[in-house]
């Protein structure tokens, strides 16, 4: 928002601030260290490894830039160090003081990070370890839930905990109540034993309650963290390679109503309280093969265009939180769309930087489908929905489809691009499966959870252009206005969205974006982040008198007892 | 609570003030014509048929006396019984006056109502159709939603809407974003259309998106009505029977701190915010077959303890909402538990009314589970946790079972029943399947989310009695305190749980109790309500400028633009 310092997520390895990177072979340390005076925002201290939203960004960071930079990698171990601390959690002080949709953006980028390692350590063989050498408390041990092993220091002292309900009157909201029981299968009643008890749990209980995998003396601790991360790089199963590829820095310029980046802009409206993003598809053609693409590295399009729109989503979450629509247009060449999107699929198979890109291709659309925004694609003559990028589509809230040209040709969506023809889009391979949704259906199915036979016979319409009035007949979009209405109806539906409460609209998407079946990472999502922002408005957490604000002042919180 | 004047779910046909039943041989029809000046608290009128708790407790003990008064009925029909009106919904004004917590349990109880519709349908052969002779506007289109066909009148002005977001800034709450998209397959960007579309959607598009499964003009909507009717009738499975049986009224005695019924006892501790409920086993040997179950009617125990449970949850809900922690307890003979409920097990593939009761059963074990209390069973010498009372044991959020018996014996737990040995707990085959919870897992499975194998192993278990070293080995119970440590423990638990904030506890509570998968059902417990309970927190809809508050005052509600 104007006025409040815009938020920034670049960074890399040379000026992280709370933790390093060490690599050794196949095995790579994430070391959490935080600086308790390296803080994003004033008023607040970072102890004991706790975390705020830049420390996380740089967690987000490295973990993005070791399935790029490090393709060697097939294991990675997360510890603490400081002294008896692996990571104490967000920092309470940091959520008391914070605004509402800040807590709520924050934690959202949390979980999607933590949702990254286990991205990671399913699809992309970079196996995560939680090597808990120290105290773990809430977030920090929900940070160790999200590892694919957890094992604890068994020194008498060290405990797991998740003191969010006894102390602060909040949630372990970073996942951590789900993966408990869902992930990790602890019994719901001793789930319930963990999350109310302030002081954890230690040693061979931990191991026993499944809350870890396993406890080691002091004395073995470093040598069973090592033989655990060899044993994972062992089985990893990702595909071998040569060199990484450099992450560089993107080339982002900021104004007051725009931000642009080589394949992505957004424009801002203030006033309508809008967003549109214009995606940019490829300029050349692909390159022939894998090698080639190797040799484009961050610049290969899908790629470049990828970190841009994942960069901006971020972005505008969380420094343009009033504008509340946003329109998503694209505009190129489908063709060159598509022959990028058969390199990578005719590579993902056996090259590891081939299926990185589409694993990130899919964490980005995830994103998308999780952003508490509403989000209308704009399909206009020039544009290129087509694979991939009709995923963009696919994950809004309607698709409005202009029915052959404009009216007025020299108003807006006419004159980009200087297209001639009708607006079209394109189905691909991908759409069926190639960037699942949170629940585990394409897009596509999800849109077609109703009425299964339509997807099978959307596959048959794969691979060739989609006019609009056949895609309303296929249920591809919404709306299709022709050139006289194209303009008025846009704008009314717009303005009619920018009228209506944001609260409602979250809750209202966040239910009609998932139908059918749920997963551990939709039930984060949903169920879990729901009550926990319902609870980040009630007084008893974040009132004047909450447990929340009087964390740390000596004075209990007082609570009004009526249940809800 | 006290001061409050209590709310009581106790009605029946000839007390009915908003709705009348007809039966007519197989068809019954349900007939909403609500009574304006009927509403259960002062302050708002209950105009166009909409509704507020008191409506909605008619129409779940319309819903409940069907399926055990009128055995022959196999549809049944909803429709509004005044001029152009179906309903309109949750009364606004209602909602608008309301305190948080009674609009949470508001929407809880019509939940549950709109389930029961769709239970009875599933699986009770009473097959449910809404027919829309008017308008059906949120709440009253969310009601048709919860039938399994919705016919309407094709009048030429009359809708379905759901008009929540853009006129009140709330979600359709009763289940409607869920059932448009996960039950009626409505495709999700049209769904997003009709849910911000005040004015609805009429006729053969209705038709056509799916919000309706049939459209017919005036001349022929009683007819078409009635030969869906007949067809759902004819295609149901309801087992046949001879006559009802009187759901009698409950025998319920209230004091300032107990609430109790023949069957079942709450002792109210309010300066503990605790409720200590302890449900009695059958005093009697059951009955020898179902003809002697349909002998006894409303007396049988399971039904007449399975009422009185019931009914006491529904009254602690809304009327005790500072009691936090419920205590469940037992009294009686494992033995004769068991025994009633061989005789439904065996009766319940041929004979309505065990089946019936088998359900409800079900039923309420699933209102337990969503139950906004800490729920603690206390397992103590002369308990009668077996089979179908194992289940509110397996619903609590923690088990304690006494290991051997009390050290002084004159104490609370010892002196219970004059028992003699110690605390046993029984399993029985219903454990592993007759009394599912709303994700279709049993509660044994749903505590053995994470160890399928020792679900497999307690099957070898059923039957015999356990004591609670061998429930704690099994997994069966959370803690098994010995006689001395008893009572310091459990009272230890009890102020424990009542010093920590109820919100979080809710949560908290609401994440645990449901591992693995989700329905639609859950979805709308979890997803659905706790976006809900967040929006109705917020000053976009339940402020002084919000858009629940000045509905109908002519003035536009004021919005905080921020998206969280």
């Amino acid at each position: 928002m104007p006025g409040v310092p815009a938020v920034s997520f670049d960074t890399d390895p040379s000026r992280y601030h709370h933790l390093r990177l060490e690599t050794d072979g196949e095995i790579a340390w994430i070391v959490l260290a935080v600086d308790e005076a390296g803080g994003l925002r004033p008023g607040y201290e970072l102890k004991l490894n706790s975390y705020d939203l830049g420390v996380d960004i740089e967690l987000a960071d490295v973990v993005q830039r070791l399935r790029f930079e490090h393709p060697e990698v097939r294991a990675v171990v997360i510890t603490g160090g400081l002294d008896k601390v692996f990571c104490a959690g967000a920092n309470i002080r940091m959520l008391a003081q914070s605004e509402h949709w800040w807590k709520v953006n924050f934690c959202k980028f949390t979980n999607e990070t933590r949702g990254a390692i286990e991205d990671a350590t399913e699809h992309s063989g970079q196996t995560y370890l939680a090597a808990v050498n120290g105290t773990a408390a809430g977030g920090g041990y929900e940070l160790a839930l999200a590892c694919d092993e957890i094992i604890l220091v068994d020194d008498g002292s060290t405990a797991v905990s998740m003191p969010e309900v006894p102390l602060l009157a909040v949630l372990p909201g970073t996942g951590g109540l789900t993966r408990l029981v869902d992930k990790r299968g602890v019994r719901k009643d001793l789930a319930d034993v963990v999350a109310t008890r302030s002081e954890g749990v230690r040693g061979k209980t931990a191991q026993t309650w499944r809350l870890v995998d396993e406890v080691a003396p002091p004395s073995r601790f470093d040598a069973a963290v090592r033989e655990r991360a060899r044993a994972a790089a062992a089985r990893s199963r990702r595909l071998p390679g040569g060199p990484g590829i450099e992450l560089t820095p993107l080339a982002r310029q900021v104004s007051d109503d725009a931000i642009s980046y080589p394949n992505v802009t957004a424009d801002l409206d203030r006033a309508a309280g809008l967003v549109t993003i214009t995606v940019r598809g490829p300029r050349d053609e692909p390159p022939a093969d894998a090698a080639g693409l190797h040799a484009l590295g961050a610049s290969f399009w899908p790629l470049a265009m990828c970190r841009e729109l994942d960069d901006l989503i971020l972005s505008l979450r969380i420094n343009e939180v009033e504008l509340g629509t946003w329109a998503v247009r694209t505009s190129g060449d489908p063709g060159l769309v598509l022959g990028h999107e058969r390199l990578l699929e005719a590579a993902a198979g056996g090259d590891w930087l081939a299926s990185e890109i589409r694993l990130y291709l899919t964490r980005t659309f995830k994103r998308l489908d999780v952003t508490s925004r509403s989000l209308i694609a704009l399909i206009e003559p020039g544009s290129c929905f087509a694979g991939p990028l009709l995923e963009l589509a696919l994950a809004c809230d309607r698709q409005y489809m202009l029915d052959g040209v404009l009216d007025d040709p020299t108003g807006a969506a006419g004159a980009r691009d200087g297209a001639a023809g009708p607006a079209q889009i394109v189905l691909s391979a991908g759409n069926f499966g190639a960037y699942p949704t949170a629940n585990g259906l394409s897009r596509l199915a999800s849109r077609c959870y109703g009425e299964p036979g339509q997807l099978a016979k959307l596959e048959q319409e794969t691979g060739r252009p989609i006019e609009a009035a056949e895609a309303l007949e296929l249920g591809l979009v919404t709306f299709a206005p022709d050139g006289l209405d194209w303009e008025d109806e846009v704008r009314i539906a717009l303005e009619e969205r920018a009228s209506l409460s944001p609260d409602a609209l979250t809750g209202m998407e966040a239910n009609l974006r998932f139908p059918g079946p749920e997963t551990m990472e939709t039930k984060i999502f949903a169920r879990l982040t729901a009550w926990q922002n319902w609870i980040f408005t009630r007084p008893n957490a974040a009132g004047p008198d909450g447990a929340l604000r009087r964390y740390g002042t000596g004075q209990r919180a007082v609570f009004d007892k009526k249940r809800a």
